[in-house]
């Protein structure tokens, strides 16, 4: 094998950022060193775009410790792209990888970038030129098949469980109706992690509302009224994509519901949806006080805060990835496994078809019955994840004074 | 005195809170327990609405340890209000005050707060009645003349740049125009900490426009376009307080000119402006991808984002104000002053009058001649304030790889 595919390496990030997406970058180059037979590691610039573009860096010219500072930056050092190679980008893409005698692709990113791998690499095998390729799992959306979790995710969800657990002493001082708006377009594990900012029984988010369930307006506007009669108070985490029972994205019913609305239906990077949440709030239910705040790109790219479980994950698969394509000479997806309770995780390749293009939802067990809430179990899948040292707030707990 | 005013300390928390504001509780209660003649040390309950509700905590049987520990978490722990008393309001504070034979009163706020102290304080010795009043400074606006800056905005800047930094790299990372909406009504200080972000010459937050300039649509938009033709991407800070040369808010000008807008003019807790900001670029410049966000309430009460030197000297102005109170029997507003080049401080007590209700601005030197910037006087001013072990983002230096 050594023979047959010496030469180079080459590295790429696509999607979304995550805070914790440079570990892998850095654990593919330092672990494809090692090995004798490599003489060069490249990047592509901006993911698939910078292979036809052919825009590389030579990443065997970067020094141990500036990389060691790299992989604790958020976000992709060497840019990303939304493209979405079809078949002919793809053989442009093979062109280029060819000419370079590049015998390694390491993609890390999430379902549309395995997809595009998997494409690069039938491509390969149909001209017989040789050619590993092996997708190296990210997402803050946790919605990779065959992943218990991903890379990314556990980072992302203690911003968001810090965010929550703020505000929820902010909304407790100057109390009235909160809504977050939190990313996750058809998977609400993000949303759903706020559970994790409660620790005294009246703490929010006292409501959570996420794709997997069909979001029932009405039912929304009875959840928040009664849960202010509980507490006086109440904050909402919702998720960008909530839907009804159809299928159409909340934004859309409540514009149609006669709310006053923004034209599109982009639902990152706008306030749009919380802003609508909360006119209806104030319009039906007559709440004065009512606040909605969109998390937007703070919770994928906030420096400093990064779950330390997350970054040594994904330094681990980006290491597994060069591992399983030298030592075993095979293609794939790297996946995470949870085998035992008390966490622990091991790592697997799977063929690269088995997670390319798919998407996971919330499995039922980790939705309540009222479609308003999370369970235990889902408290017990994500604590781990969010990692070590998360702060902690504290109340007083002196006694009142008799009136005189 | 210690005959006179022996008796009972009675502190509160009004208005919006701060990741700091129980630092200056804390520094209350544990500073006026060293005095022998202080045989109580009360906690009004949200402000003063706490007082004319007569609800009170008996903060001395209140544990040192659990004082710590709310110390430093965010947000008030005596919850707070918005309430603005008028000398009515105030006639029954200061009727229940004398009930209870409160002799001290301190107030953790900012210029509403201290207004509010200001009239108690007359009612009081209008009457007769010994009352000593401080007022203890807290704004994430800084915002409060007589003083270099005020407990809670060092923290909140901090917050402020370390999102820009994380927004940068994500930026970069997929290019396009992103406009994030910063607190601030009247006062930039906040938004303009963003300049703390940038660390290469190409960093954003390559524009920033605050409430003390006038902001013209038409030049914004001319900002923009140079920008995205210089860099390719365009990082915007915006105050939410921003206005035109009339002192109309930036949201109602935009709906006038046909933007799709929210009908109401709240600024904090809705993405309204963001939005219309977003939807003038697109419209007007025909720039695809551009996101918006609001930091909203996460720039006052993320949990786990605290600057050091603000902590510790919002625990000092709570210790000062009861020194001032006790060993000088004196009322007024403990000050900090900033009085030498290399960082240090030192606290002062004003009267009174000459903070309450009182609003400061930004400097002109502080400020651009284009008013889309600041100066690097504005930089040296805010530097030390966000703490010490800022977070730093790196970049790959690796050399392109020579097209084949």
């Amino acid at each position: 094998m050594a023979e047959l595919l010496a030469g180079k390496v080459l590295v790429a990030q696509g999607g979304g950022p995550t805070a914790v997406i440079n570990q892998s970058l850095v654990g593919v180059v330092l672990e494809a060193r090692k090995f004798p037979h490599i003489h060069r590691v490249y990047g592509a610039v901006h993911g698939v775009r910078g292979i036809v573009d052919e825009d590389f860096l030579d990443l065997t010219r970067e020094t141990t410790h500036n990389l060691e500072q790299v992989a604790t930056t958020p976000s992709s050092a060497l840019l990303s792209t939304r493209d979405k190679p079809d078949r002919e980008y793809c053989q442009r893409m093979f062109g280029v990888l060819k000419r370079h005698g590049i015998h390694y692709f390491f993609y890390v990113g999430g379902n549309d970038s395995s997809d595009t791998l998997r494409i690069v690499n039938a491509e390969a095998e149909a001209v017989g030129y040789p050619l590993r390729c092996v997708h190296i799992p990210k997402t803050i959306d946790n919605d990779l098949v065959e992943n218990d979790h991903t890379p990314g995710f556990g980072s992302a969800a203690r911003f968001v469980v810090q965010s929550f657990r703020g505000i929820n002493l902010d909304n407790s001082a100057l109390r009235g109706v909160y809504v977050a708006v939190v990313m996750g377009r058809h998977a609400g594990f993000l949303t759903a992690s706020s559970c994790l900012a409660r620790k005294y029984p009246d703490d929010g988010p006292h409501l959570i509302y996420v794709p997997e369930r069909a979001f029932d307006v009405e039912r929304f506007l009875g959840d928040v009224d009664r849960t202010m009669k509980a507490y006086g108070r109440c904050i909402v985490a919702v998720s960008e994509g909530i839907s009804d029972r159809d299928g159409r994205p909340i934004m859309t019913t409540l514009k149609q519901m006669g709310q006053d609305a923004h034209g599109n239906v982009q639902l990152s990077g706008t306030g749009a949806l919380g802003d609508l949440l909360m006119d209806t709030i104030k319009e039906k239910l007559g709440i004065k006080r009512v606040r909605a705040d969109t998390f937007g790109y703070l919770q994928r790219s906030f420096l400093g805060c990064v779950s330390d479980r997350d970054a040594s994950e994904a330094r681990e698969v980006g290491e597994k990835a060069v591992q399983y394509a030298m030592w075993d000479d095979v293609d794939g997806s790297v996946v995470i496994r949870r085998p035992v309770v008390d966490y622990s995780v091991d790592y697997e390749l799977v063929p690269l078809a088995a997670v390319a293009g798919k998407t996971k939802h919330m499995a039922d067990e980790y939705l309540n019955a009222d479609g308003n809430g999370v369970t235990q179990a889902f408290h017990a899948y994500v604590r781990p994840l969010v990692g070590s040292g998360l702060p902690e707030t504290h109340r007083l707990r002196a006694p009142r004074v008799p009136k005189g």
